[in-house]
């Protein structure tokens, strides 16, 4: 593209990140070479440092940068929410309105993709019911999201335990206008007294 | 944001990108955690290897990773392209169209910022005109652009060298319709026969 093997090999790895095409690789990459030294070479540490100290928690699953995380090792274990994915938990946890743990579960069944209940963390789940009151789902509520909920739901109540899921509905600031049906159809069939 | 010191630096890295908010910030990081090793230190050595090899050209001021760039090494150099920027040099080379050699600025006349004929490279461009017999100016569209290219084509003229600069208009697939007026009554007055 540009000649410069340097600037082309960055644009080509900006292009990994999410979202990302050519034009903006490109940008970003023109950022970088417009740093300084010292900046650079704080970004390209900043990298390194993320993929070396961020790991997953061996109990819940979620991101940490120690064995057992924060989440685990102070808050209320009798309550775990069960999500899909580490990156879940931190947008669980900006509602500050939830005191138990989580439980990431790396996945959620999906039979086409070959995806069973041995491929995402459902063991994991089940070894740590001791002294559990309630499991609440938080899979996102799509068709995978729901069955993987369900599933779990069925091997968790006969050990009576609660096993609620986060509601379905309209976003909060948005148009009823413009709402899909099917989330429409859900926040009728699950409307409140007020 | 997640309690994760490496994870919220890195988040903090990428904010510093062009465009780049904290939500994609976010999504960025995640994908260099979710990313191998390998590839992560991949990353990284590639922001520290742009950043050492891309520097400027020594005569045109361009990106290279010489110190004379191909550009200036290889081509017809009786006709300059003057540019702002370094990486207006790499949208012209897209066109494919120009065979002669560039000239960057890095920056235009401002004056309410204090930026005159001394601040950005006029004299190199001035020292390089020996043989020259056309001289285009490429900067950009706007107050300071075309300030700048009036100013350079002054001092160059009396020279006997053509000065010549490139067409603004509407641009090629777009809508008149919706283009401003700046450019429309610009688009009028440049008008040619067919």
């Amino acid at each position: 593209m540009s000649n410069i093997k340097a600037l082309d090999k960055l644009v080509a790895q900006f292009t990994k990140l999410p979202g990302v095409g050519a034009k903006t690789a490109q940008r970003f990459a023109y950022r970088i070479v417009n740093m300084s030294e010292a900046e650079a070479r704080e970004f390209a540490q900043a990298i390194l440092d993320a993929k070396e100290d961020v790991h997953y928690c061996s109990v819940c699953g979620g991101y940490t940068d120690k064995d057992v995380c924060d989440i685990c090792a102070k808050r209320d274990k009798s309550v775990i929410c069960v999500v899909k994915e580490p990156k879940d938990v931190v947008a669980m946890e900006k509602t500050k309105d939830f005191d138990g743990v989580y439980h990431v579960l790396h996945g959620t069944l999906n039979p086409l993709l070959g995806i069973g209940p041995d491929d995402i963390r459902i063991k994991e789940l089940l070894g740590r019911l001791d002294g559990v009151k309630e499991v609440i789902m938080a899979t996102n509520p799509d068709v995978d999201g729901e069955a993987t909920a369900v599933y779990i739901a069925r091997l968790i109540k006969p050990m009576g335990i609660k096993v609620t899921k986060i509601a379905s509905g309209i976003s909060i600031g948005s148009d009823i206008e413009y709402a899909d049906e099917v989330t429409l159809s859900r926040a009728l069939q699950d409307r409140k007294p007020i």
